[in-house]
């Protein structure tokens, strides 16, 4: 749904933004993993560690928030080469993720304007259930 | 603003409740503290370590977002007497938060209902500047 | 995506629905239009008409605000019987819709629990592009 | 809590820019008028009718979205003398507004940029409660 077409699009390195993802200390932490990546669109995850609980039962939201947004800007940066600044963002949380379970996003670029950009994101469990939504605006020029 | 009279409201050990936010296994690893709780407002703060940065310069988004929502849980929590679970949240970035800066976050309850509650959170760096703003909503029956 | 299986679903008249769009004054005001409602799903039209403006080029994006509340409202509608009061909604304008334009908005629940359930909303313009987008969250129960 | 200091903005007609809220057709049919308007701030009222109506008991929310987004506007046109499009938007339905009710709302900008204004919003009903509140986001550039 991008208005880049690959004429104007820059040639963008999709191994290379692949592997910066881990360059973050927080995603170092978060052991964040870029599954897919292809124009407009990144599939990341989130495996579990204790260190993400809000308690002995429930995966902490902040967290879910986390890979929502991250998701979210490597979607964005499939077609301009680069993460870039959120400016927004909102998070529905739809069911909770529990103890043990590996979170898996798909984000996907809804609008791809000159200066601004929108992204929307579905946060999974294994199995396959919406564990939340998000859907964030990001700064492009 | 909240429309809990001290009359219909539960008592709240706030004190209990201030030693509660590093129970959270992610609150650890973030060493979130709770500066201050009253009646429908809670100040948390945010100390920087190297772990929580998005690149050598800025504070990782993800981050504030987990500190919004858990300011405004912890103000919800003023007058209920426990952390609930987020609905949904909006998060706005006004300005980067840098790498060495302590970030701290006030909350305040704006509409405590039976069943919903609505918190605003305002994040600031250590100069006193807005770095971020949330309204969160959550589940309180 | 909803969890309600046909079975503790309650029995919905679609067409009695469909008629009640215009019973609010609002929107007959607006002229507003249900095309189509299935389970978790509804399509309306709102006709071009000149009071929509904000200026001689475009239509005023609190119309498309309303359309978005109104199209989620009745996608929810379509599962419980009722149109539901709204909790809390985001909008998203990518595009201008311009004098003249109908616009059609496309709404589908993406959660729909006991309590509160969430839609989404998509409005096109006539050429079949996206206006705008919209999240809402409705209270059910 | 604008970062615009007099020196850097421009001069604003805030008599020229008070007139100019009825020249929407959509404003007019709403009967909006801009009670106050000073730099980062404006206070607008909607006088009831009829029409804006969701039944025979509450204002319909679409119309509380769009007094929302216009004060927001409105209050961000007085630091750059123009009305400017809104990127995306928030409300929080707090209360029920009822038949009869004039509404006001009162609008501030937390964060003007060179290229983006976020402005908070606050909607009463005639007793002084609170109705909804918003929060937008504007293209100033």
């Amino acid at each position: 749904m991008s208005n880049n077409t690959p004429e104007n699009r820059p040639a963008v390195d999709l191994e290379e933004l692949k592997d910066r993802v881990s360059r973050a200390p927080l995603h170092r932490f978060l052991q964040l993993k870029v599954l897919e990546l292809e124009a407009g669109r990144a599939r990341l995850l989130l495996p579990f560690r204790t260190e993400i609980l809000a308690n002995e039962t429930y995966i902490h939201g902040g967290v879910i928030a986390t890979l929502i947004d991250v998701t979210g800007d490597w979607a964005v940066a499939t077609l301009g080469g680069q993460p870039v600044p959120t400016v927004d963002m909102r998070v529905d949380y739809l069911r909770v993720a529990r103890n043990g379970e590996d979170l898996t996003a798909v984000g996907e670029v809804i609008r791809q304007g000159k200066n601004l950009a929108v992204a929307d994101v579905a946060v999974y469990n294994p199995h396959g259930q919406l564990v939340a939504i998000g859907r964030a605006l990001y700064r492009t020029g």
